[in-house]
């Protein structure tokens, strides 16, 4: 294959959750191949996992500035390296790899501090290379849909956005359990400032704006840190925003919200009509238009933008889910950057993934709404 | 029928909705019959009314006034009275039957300002008369159990509350169109300082502290009037909570969410488990219990406390709905009010109703909201 | 009230399930009125019930013959008769009054044999007397949206019928419990030659048939008594129908359906569109049009047909349930009887409540699959 | 990685929906690799496919015979075979395959007629070959937790079987727009004698069959073309069955469902309990015991059974679909056939994936339905 792309990956070791999925949606489409990698802090780890995936074992590296400096003086090094360690990682391993020349995707939340993702910002552009974040939700056909909604004017002017991303995961102190690691996002060090709204609150915030296009104004939010006297940093949190249009929004992101697995749920409401999608059923959007009784859309079908078509490869009714929004996000990137390795101008079009403007951004609502809480849940300005 | 009881009404002539509901509420179960009215401000549509329903022609007046002093007055007079006009008139009516020593039921919200709300308070208590307040959705049975399983540990502590009542009611500009009356709500001088918080948002906070009997200690309230620029009253608001027992809260409640047309949702989220209501399919709760899957708790099942069968009148699955809310309200009153006039000690299970200091209650709620978000979107204390 | 029409009951004593959903279904409106009965074969029980409904003791009566017999010489005698006693007795009751020049309502199954259906349409139709039979599920408004949606070909010609009505009400042999009473239901000398199919199975029949009009050419049943050997009759029945306009159906009853309540499901399958509609969210019709996707059409709103509008009392949101589908019967039956007894002629659209005929279809359609299921489920031929 | 298997493909060119879903399937978890094909009737398609697959052109075969000869051969020959043709092509090429000692797996239905599905239990069976039969559904979490529920006995006895397969797909004739190529399924020659069982009703079997073990004694079905008379096969069917243990089953599947994408809905009735899943939502099942509450049990959580959690990859709540199936299909497989090769004994436990016996069920119960159906939708017996 001729134009199959090559990729490292700093992160995501044999065992990791997020390193599978980032594998697998990088070659969902057999577009990209992995070839080298720093799959962890620990050498031998990075070797097991090497060898497990039949990688070389000279392109298995001890930290991310060898591989870097190595890959990128190799004829066949990589195209581009996927960064999914723990937050705090983020930044120097980006920085490193763009440094060298070589694309970057990465996890989000993109840094720990606003300053480091304005640099990360600076230099990807100066630099003229592509950086992906991995808000992979944006990318499930559904989200595509309704921002394309959105965009013709379907629903009028968006006057209210209500969001959550309600999880259950962290109701009981796993941390205090006899032996048990406490999970790095639980840590300071390792997370940063914040650990439920930068989980999974920066996703809402992504999501919301992927759709809407909204700018915010202003936020008010209020943090906690349910769930015993341990506890370092927020486990839930709610947020009221004022947009620049004069819309208002309504964010709610927790931790201890017992039952509930991953439900990320966005509501927009303009003044012609309103969308439902949730991230557990995201095979489905819910449409109520004025006067007209509530449709539900489902992937697969003619009725949708044709933009929608190609981020699906299963007929109706066959579920697509996690897994292939990574692989939509990756087709998009991989496609992307092949272009750009043919000499072509890239389009809006073609840079229709998040990006490192949107990993900023997030970094920036992270701690707006970390500044607002700890003065009180007071109104901030955003920018 | 010997314990067949007597009521008047005041507003709620024929053609009124609501007029309709608090009638067959009061009568559902053959408790109470209905033996006088003042329908309405013209004597002509309280005429109609009364003839079409059957009443004396003496025993319908031109006003409040009249008709709370002569049925004192009368061997048969009625035993209470339901209001039901629009807001502005609820103290005054209120008012002049509990001086004339007759038991109230009056719509909500109470009055239209805290001072008067505290007025009635007082003078019910001082008459030792019965003052019900028709919030009427937290007399669905699925409510009651979910009260039950807060009160008796269930949920364990509670930490969050997520609670919102979307409409799509005045998603157009109703008012604007021509030889329109205005609806009443929208009018200052008939509703009072709020539209959307005091027809709606009052529920919510009812049926929240119905619920979880949890205790506002400070409120941030943000309300927008969305529909176009002749709106004088809010149509549209969030409002972030602080309970005094350390939980937070987050109620939404909307008349421009299109599509939605009354699904009243409250969630309650504990650190042992989470239930979740929603109006508009009344007959279920869903209980999310930590480490078990998600149960859908039905109507008529004898897995429910006791004090909710008491609540029901079908077999499980056969549907009920609005009426039977009001049905259930008028019921405990009915029963109370039997009880008083035999001369028995009522006990707190007997005064299981939405009484006058909930009516109080919810009119320093909508006052509280508005204050905080005309300083703009401010924390201010609920007492 | 001039125009109140004044009803007797036989059957429905104090503590029936049924005889309280008629009582309120028939007054809802305040149309009529209950005046006399004979609510029990125990005169005792009529005794008392007639005292706490505050009826006349002259108008309880020892047997419906007595009944029939002295309200037709009354000047102020009863207009109809609601039998709601089991099936057993309807016929004789049935016929006492007609016999007598009274209008009859009763409860379905219609008869025990199709020959006593036979006589009692033979002898309402040359009477010229109203008989109403209580197949209340049609009267929902989302059903007869179904029906006008059939009936203006929104659905092309309908090629597939699929309906359930699954229950778990006999899934424990509760008639083994020491000390208790055989539910009568299952009892063929009061129940007739099936339980299941004459209790449920026949509500599908009438629903099917009220929304499609469709015609039973041939049908084959296979029904089985599971629950224990002691059981005399049906719990589970499986329905394999032809139509005569070549459409297919599949019906499905039983009640060892564990976790069932009541969920009467309709599905109707044509060239054009599918609707769904089920009996436990009964305020919302699925429609499903080729190339579109489905919407789901909710009770209140202006989009439906203007006839669905009438069957309905509250706004859209507001659910309505069992009692309300009685009280729609009732309100199409006081209508027409109160137009009857003025003199005018009745049109279809005044008779369009389950009548007579509709009763002995019903009665056909359980002798039907008893024969069939005999015989070995073999196909036999309706007519 | 020594390890991984090689395998190759009978069909499934570019552009074929099901051939890039094996394909991904069976390398989701990097067990396996294809290195061979030939993937159309036309060589063309083959070496483009091949081409675009980085495959050897050597190993492009113009017919499944020089594929299995040569393979077979070869030092780095393929360890199996996927055949993914249209159903009339299966018989022969899995025939070629298993005769050169290469293991199979056949895309269902196996074969057209049972005389050939028998012959290849025969072949397969005589030389120890794995075969595999890609029922993927039946490899859902949901399905395996549904099984192991029943087979511990947690449903106590099964009576009662509802499933249903509805799709929309053949609602319109399309096979009549001008240029268009009539798909392969409804074409006799290629299809074998049914369309809509051999398709779709055969999952229902399969599906059933898996989750509960129960053995059809006898079956009634009343196959229909609904579409227009130019069809040549069914596109409806009903069938009615009784088991051996006594419980009875009610299938129905249609392609002319309207709305309907691809909602398999299996529902399991026994005297403890009952499951119901769907393959459109296939990460929860739905549990109803008896006296409880409705339970929706979800992928992911540690109250499944133990098995289940090792056909999931990813945590509660991030959606899994199609494609895991079907990897959880080639997982079993690709470590069953690792470990025969390694020369050990294989269980029960590694052959847990649907085999060429369930195969050959399938091809029994498609013409079971036909002969029953022709003959006027009598009772024939399975064996």
């Amino acid at each position: 294959m001729v134009n199959v792309l090559r990729f490292g990956m700093v992160g995501g070791a044999v065992g990791s959750f997020i390193g599978h999925v980032h594998r697998k949606g990088a070659s969902f489409d057999e577009q990209a191949r992995l070839v080298a990698g720093c799959f962890s802090s620990s050498y031998e780890r990075t070797l097991a996992t090497g060898e497990q995936l039949g990688l070389d074992k000279e392109r298995l590296y001890r930290d991310h500035c060898e591989m870097a400096e190595k890959e990128a003086a190799r004829e066949d090094g990589i195209d581009y390296v996927i960064i999914c360690t723990p937050n705090s990682n983020h930044y120097s391993a980006a920085k490193a790899f763009l440094q060298h020349g070589i694309h970057v995707v990465c996890d989000k939340p993109l840094t720990i501090t606003v300053e480091e993702a304005q640099e990360l910002v600076q230099l990807a552009e100066e630099k003229g290379l592509l950086f992906g974040v991995t808000y992979a939700f944006s990318q499930c056909p559904a989200v595509k849909q309704a921002q394309l909604m959105v965009q013709n004017g379907e629903l009028g002017e968006i006057q209210v956005v209500m969001a959550e991303y309600p999880m259950g995961s962290l109701a009981e102190p796993v941390e205090l359990e006899q032996g048990r690691i406490i999970p790095w996002r639980m840590v300071p060090e390792h997370a940063g400032i914040s650990n439920c709204v930068g989980d999974i609150g920066t996703h809402i915030e992504h999501t919301v704006s992927y759709i809407t296009g909204l700018e915010i104004a202003e936020l008010c939010a209020q943090l906690d840190r349910f769930g015993g006297p341990q506890r370092a940093l927020d486990t839930n949190a709610h947020i009221l925003l004022k947009y620049k249009n004069g819309a208002v929004g309504n964010y709610w992101c927790s931790q201890v919200a017992i039952g509930y697995d991953n439900p990320l749920q966005v509501r927009i409401f303009g003044t012609k009509g309103t969308i439902e999608w949730c991230q557990e059923i995201p095979n489905y959007l819910i449409v109520r238009k004025l006067g007209r009784p509530p449709q539900i859309l489902a992937r697969g079908h003619t009725y949708l933008y044709p933009e929608v078509a190609q981020m699906t490869r299963l007929a109706a009714g066959h579920s697509e889910g996690y897994y292939e929004m990574f692989a939509n996000f990756y087709r998009k990137f991989n496609n992307a950057l092949c272009k750009q390795k043919q000499g072509l101008e890239l389009t809006a079009a073609d840079l229709d993934f998040p990006g490192v403007r949107d990993g900023l951004r997030g970094v920036k609502f992270i701690h707006r709404c970390v500044e607002s809480s700890q003065q009180g849940a007071v109104w901030v300005e955003f920018d």
